[in-house]
């Protein structure tokens, strides 16, 4: 499977999209602000850029892709009032695999860039706004043009399965019960991946550039159970059901694997130590509840659902490519029923990391 | 009716989309080679930019839309080879509105890149390709920040209907029997944008930045029939036909305009003298055959169809906004028979423009 070109969220506005199953997505964006207007007042710190280039890497496309772009022009704003400074013009890379919907993003531009205008006291600098079809494990960007990049979300989405996972058998990731083998595999593509991604911001971001990653990651070094695996490993159940029950083959589910790593912070602070061109200002960890993806107004009835459609929204593309679409809705309602049975006994949280970096060399 | 929020070329690959409708606006590019490249060569005689910065303005989505990136890199390699000059990167910023279907461009980016790698030899310079969804009648991009603009078949679009031609009755665009008054509308219109088109690109185009732009126009400055409009006035016909078999109603097609002006060669010139901050080094008038939309294997009984449906890529979004989508297939199929008519029996031509252009001040 070549990952790029099958990996996206559900793309539209229907009942599976990404667009509509994005509340966690959004609770980790709320949390970590704080981090991110911090990061943003140090770019202003130093020089003050006349048009200030911004990236968000695997912006998806749904309500939270322009929010991001929102919080960065409102923080900017208020700091050159503050500084008595003009506003920059602003260009935003909203980047994402080819498949992304970006004409569903593309739709709300003119509206969301009129509403800033109206909704920032004296108004935006000029605001353009572009879609980068990509992966983010090459270079997208020319050499030093950007000022900020953001990821949120999206970094433990590896740029493939890693090899030789073959008798990863029963499970679709790195899960408790993954032989010691598969989760060096698994560890070994993370590295691969995430230096690479360093070493290519590095070249994309100016000096003094900031970069501010959030992503899902463990707590332990091993993937014990309860982890942020948990969550995947439940589907891998729903889909092991499946198998028994004659629907699936065996060999069908052993074949597959999610290429999604969560590393632990002290993985992650290694790569950026290893690869050199960053200063690490900071790296936090938090947890979020599985039903944040069920936002405010919820019942105990529709927690399985909701969170089924959180993990429907980013994976149905990777199960249709492999399964076929015949089988997703008896998946996903299985899924549901398992989720709502464990969330009602357990602690069921995705744990979280935040680094924020400075560009140095 | 809003025209950036209604007028897209059809998306999509089938039998009615741009992207399978776009011989003609091939061809047009195909004999405006030698200019582009002419101007290419003029950016290089200047500095040598280490990130050469591109837009294609009205890129639409279909075959054509990447055409442009290649022969414009191209050209770029085959200069440094001459000048043995190391290879730019390469950032390109494909524009058109925001209907228009850039998931369907997005999908090819990856291929288009390895391609043009392979084909090119000694390889091409790193290239980010980015989607840019926005009228070009504003600012689209921050100051200075391209070195070349091209525009194919586009700016002979207006940003609206122009006001006050109410009496333009009978006519859907500045036909040969339109009142002097609607004449004088359009004319204003194409005025009023194509020097705000001009203002906007002086401020995005660096210091001797190129800016090609091919257009369709007309031979005088009055609108004689079978002129450019003409291919117009026949769908006007065929709506015309409608109303008297009572389909449509007749304040239906009065209210209907499109917002095409084909200005002549010194309309165009005067406009650029006005504005005062290009060069203009190049004013070329050519025509195209009609049946340049039924690329090379063809015979007469598909000229009528091949043409209706070059009109109707472009033009279906605006009907189906004002007549409703239910009118659609009648129209074109009537169109279809008036064209194949009138191709058998005269001489059907579009008349083209390309203005080749130096942001001076």
């Amino acid at each position: 499977m070549e990952v790029a070109s099958v990996l996206h969220m559900n793309g539209g506005t229907g009942e599976a999209s990404y667009a509509k199953n994005s509340l966690l997505q959004q609770k980790v964006m709320s949390i970590t602000k704080p981090i991110r207007d911090e990061a943003i007042r140090r770019i202003y710190n130093g020089k003050l850029p006349k048009c200030l280039a911004f990236a968000d890497l695997g912006c998806s496309s749904g309500p939270n892709t322009l929010f991001m772009t929102c919080e960065l022009i409102e923080t900017v704003e208020m700091l050159c009032r503050e500084l008595n400074h003009e506003s920059p013009e602003y260009i935003i890379f909203l980047n994402d695999l080819p498949g992304n919907d970006f004409n569903n993003i593309f739709k709300f531009v003119e509206c969301f860039k009129q509403n800033l205008n109206t909704r920032v006291v004296g108004g935006i600098g000029k605001c353009y706004i572009t879609g980068l079809p990509a992966s983010f494990y090459e270079r997208i960007l020319p050499t030093s043009s950007l000022h900020f990049v953001h990821s949120s979300c999206s970094v433990h989405w590896m740029s493939q399965v890693p090899k030789g996972i073959e008798n990863n058998k029963g499970n679709i990731c790195m899960a408790s019960s993954s032989p010691l083998d598969v989760r060096n595999s698994y560890y070994h593509q993370f590295q691969r991946d995430f230096s690479l991604f360093l070493k290519c911001r590095a070249r994309e971001l100016v000096e003094g550039g900031s970069m501010v990653l959030t992503l899902t990651g463990r707590s332990t070094s091993g993937p014990l159970s309860n982890e942020s695996h948990y969550i995947w490993e439940l589907l891998a159940e729903a889909l092991n059901d499946m198998v028994l029950e004659g629907i699936i083959k065996e060999d069908q589910i052993d074949s597959f694997n999610i290429p999604v790593y969560y590393p632990s912070s002290s993985e992650l602070q290694l790569e950026i130590e290893k690869e050199g061109s960053f200063t690490l200002n900071r790296l936090e960890v938090f947890e979020v509840s599985w039903n944040a993806a069920c936002g405010e107004e919820h019942n105990d009835n529709s927690e399985g659902y909701k969170v089924a459609q959180l993990i429907r929204a980013a994976a149905e593309p990777l199960l249709v490519n492999h399964f076929g679409e015949a089988i997703i809705d008896d998946v996903f309602h299985r899924y549901q029923h398992i989720l709502a049975d464990r969330m009602s006994k357990e602690k069921t949280v995705l744990l979280n990391l935040v680094v924020s970096l400075t560009k140095t060399t």
